[in-house]
């Protein structure tokens, strides 16, 4: 009843999975510890759903604006229940690809709960009852949506990003409580589909993570889609009745009373913690998330732990790659240890809004040398052919030691692009090789070179 | 009547216009000579007209796939009226850009011919006759289509690429001559727009330049959509008669006739050399090009040439590039010489076929320790969702020197990533820095990384 590994992973998410194909890439032997699907949230609730959603949304606005460039296609009619079959096939062809990559690494699969029973233990409960002992274990149990306080989801009235990949929105009137990416996300994919949108935030202003100017511009066309976004707001009570669920609070301008007929509440997300046997006290905690180190050591011998259980920004690709860098380190290699300020954050609204690295307040603010160059979407033939002209995108750079420290923007595009900026902060003299590079014309990638010219006042097109 | 300058540029295309900016940001006194709209062919006749066309012709390609994501749109009526001026539109709100900017910088624009009368002297004639004397001279007077051995552009029956931009495709039988990017390019606009297209090559392929096995799936994909394709044809007569352009030749299989409506000749550009004066015996040629050093000097003393007319790939971005390194050079700085190896190229067809470097042949050929890593679109998740099924990607390393030597792919999209390769190899340590670089989740971009992964075998989703 009992098997050893090298490896043992309990989740199998964006840092489980990957951890464990990293691993048994090393030569590791690999066993992995999941009670759902792999692939985890990102593929099956989050990331992955959402973005189809909004590629259709996408196209649902390029519709109402080809009228413009001589295509016209009359008004689009919206089968939701496509579009659902259609999320779900995406969805399941990755599923199986992330399957057959896990056959292929001969990773050992057990389907169950991960229980720690010791730093050398874990036990499968529910699915197979069954001992793994381990030379080596990573923590990857995620996270979940956390609830408002006192007010369960109760997946009819109120719910959780979950809950809203399935909502047909035509017809509703939606609040949405959060206006972080997850809140801003959903306000785009339900007021695209026919919802009524309310967006609420109690900080002064959507994306608090992100540049004020660019969020601005986001905000502005959200509002000139026609949604209702009130920053600023303390909500008192949110309460659930026949006629919807009624919310209280008071803004700048006083106390408002709000219904809904749905209500997403996208505040954050809590550490999904494993469960831990009699004998073991558990791991170090800050904030109520698992504390590790920049290799994803939890400070107990052979016991690692990375992605959305860690606390930090949450996000996939962050996971994978902090995974990684603890299967890397289990082994002996010399990884860099994880560094926050390189991984790239994404909105995948309409327009999208990206960042990596540092901002200008940020610089500012600890007094860095940084310099910002700029360069408006409207000067760019690639964004006017794609029908863009709010868009912005910002280079952060220190002229003295080379250096590009940071990227954001607002546009549509960006999401690809960002990437540019994340190289070029890999490398120490990022911001003379980002200059040297041959960009091609017309690309929207013009107008970020352009921005990364404008770092040492070299513009040619300002 | 005479006027003196520091940089006195004849042209104003990419090279010209970009040339003279980065002249007068260095503190130059400039002249730019242009007889016809600054902008040159690219802003007026190739680059950006072409790629209004493409982006609509991929809108309507999306609206015929749509039913399968749950939005109906019923069958688009193209107006092509509509998106002639929508192009125009594009094309003029950029030109006036130029225009604003030259003034901005303080470029005095004068309209004529610039005839090379000495080394330090260009006439202009033609519009304002008028002497300008010039520290140095920036040649920079472009190509214009070369047309088929004894048939010249009629602008009826038989099209340059400037004409084609202009015909409405709808209905006509459509011959192309030429499989290059130009040919490529508008074979798939007159494709999408209703035209019966039949693109006709001497080489064995399309695309002769880039990467078979990428070519070959943009192929498939092109007659899928029913498009004919008739390579390794060796073309005997072209003649115009009443009923059309006819056409005979041999392939593989034997002698054909054919006869079109229309035909495109785009077997490459020709350079458009500069007038001389009666004291100037003309400047040093390399195969219908003017010849010049990596450092666009033409070996007499303050004449520099920037662009197609010195040949090359006559891509835009490079002409600017080199016009940058030209004035670079005149000003006293010390600019890297141009290498026309990191140049990327695009095809804006769709898929889009990109390449930047040296691909896997050359590197054989050349017996170079290269090593390709590839991923295929269908494991991406983002590519996925774009429905892109057929795409491919390819990262050329060198694992010793740890050197990103090349990148080439088909596949949407990868116009803008095709940068992420160009930038990583300018840095020593590119293929390192590539693979420690984070890359949002879920973009195309991942598919580039795990390229770039394979290179040394550590790829985490093949």
């Amino acid at each position: 009843m009992e098997e050893s590994f090298d490896l043992v992973v309990v989740g199998g998410g964006p840092a489980g999975y990957v951890g464990a194909i990293r691993a048994a890439h090393l030569g590791m032997k690999v066993g992995l510890v999941e009670s759902d699907k792999v692939g985890g949230t990102c593929l099956h609730e989050g990331c992955i759903p959402t973005k189809v959603l909004l590629e259709a949304a996408g196209f649902v606005s390029q519709v109402a604006r080809s009228g413009e460039f001589g295509v016209s296609v009359g008004v689009p009619s919206v089968d939701w229940k496509t579009l659902s079959a259609h999320r779900e096939k995406v969805v399941s062809r990755l599923f199986l690809g992330i399957q057959a990559l896990l056959r292929k690494n001969g990773i050992l699969h057990f389907s169950g709960e991960g229980q720690l029973v010791s730093p050398e233990e874990v036990f499968v409960s529910g699915g197979e009852n069954k001992k793994l002992r381990a030379s080596h274990i990573l923590v990857a149990t995620g996270s979940r949506p956390r609830p408002w306080p006192g007010l369960p989801f109760d997946r009819e009235r109120v719910l959780d990003s979950t809950d809203a990949l399935r909502l047909s929105p035509a017809g509703h009137r939606i609040g949405i409580v959060g206006g972080g990416v997850v809140g801003v996300e959903f306000a785009d994919i339900f007021q695209s589909f026919g919802g009524d949108v309310t967006l609420l935030e109690k900080e002064e202003r959507l994306l608090p993570l992100e540049d004020p100017d660019l969020v601005d511009i986001l905000r502005k066309e959200y509002e000139r889609r026609g949604m209702s976004i009130r920053t600023g707001v303390s909500i008192e009570t949110i309460e659930v009745g026949p006629e919807g669920v009624k919310i209280t609070g008071v803004d700048g301008s006083g106390k408002k009373e709000l219904v809904f007929d749905k209500l997403l509440v996208a505040i954050g997300r809590e550490a999904r913690l494993p469960a831990f046997g009699k004998g073991f006290s558990g791991l170090p905690m800050e904030r109520g998330f698992l504390k590790v180190d920049p290799y994803g050591w939890t400070g107990i011998s052979g016991l690692y732990a990375a992605g959305d259980v860690t606390g930090g920004l949450m996000l996939a690709h962050a996971a994978s790659h902090q995974a990684v860098i603890a299967v890397d380190r289990m082994a002996g290699k010399n990884p860099s240890p994880f560094d926050p300020s390189h991984v790239p954050r994404v909105v995948y609204s309409h327009p999208e809004v990206v960042s990596v690295g540092i901002s200008g307040q940020e610089a500012r603010r600890k007094g860095l040398s940084v310099r910002q160059g700029e360069y408006p979407l409207l000067g760019n033939g690639r964004s006017l052919i794609h029908g863009e002209k709010r868009g912005l995108v910002r280079v952060f750079g220190d002229p003295e030691t080379g250096r590009v420290l940071g990227l954001a923007g607002v546009g549509a595009g960006l999401s690809e692009l960002i990437s540019l900026g994340t190289l070029a902060m890999q490398t120490p003299q990022g911001l003379l090789a980002f200059q040297g590079t041959i960009i091609p014309h017309p690309t929207v990638g013009e107008a970020l070179w352009e921005a990364a010219m404008d770092v040492t006042g070299d513009a040619l097109h300002r």
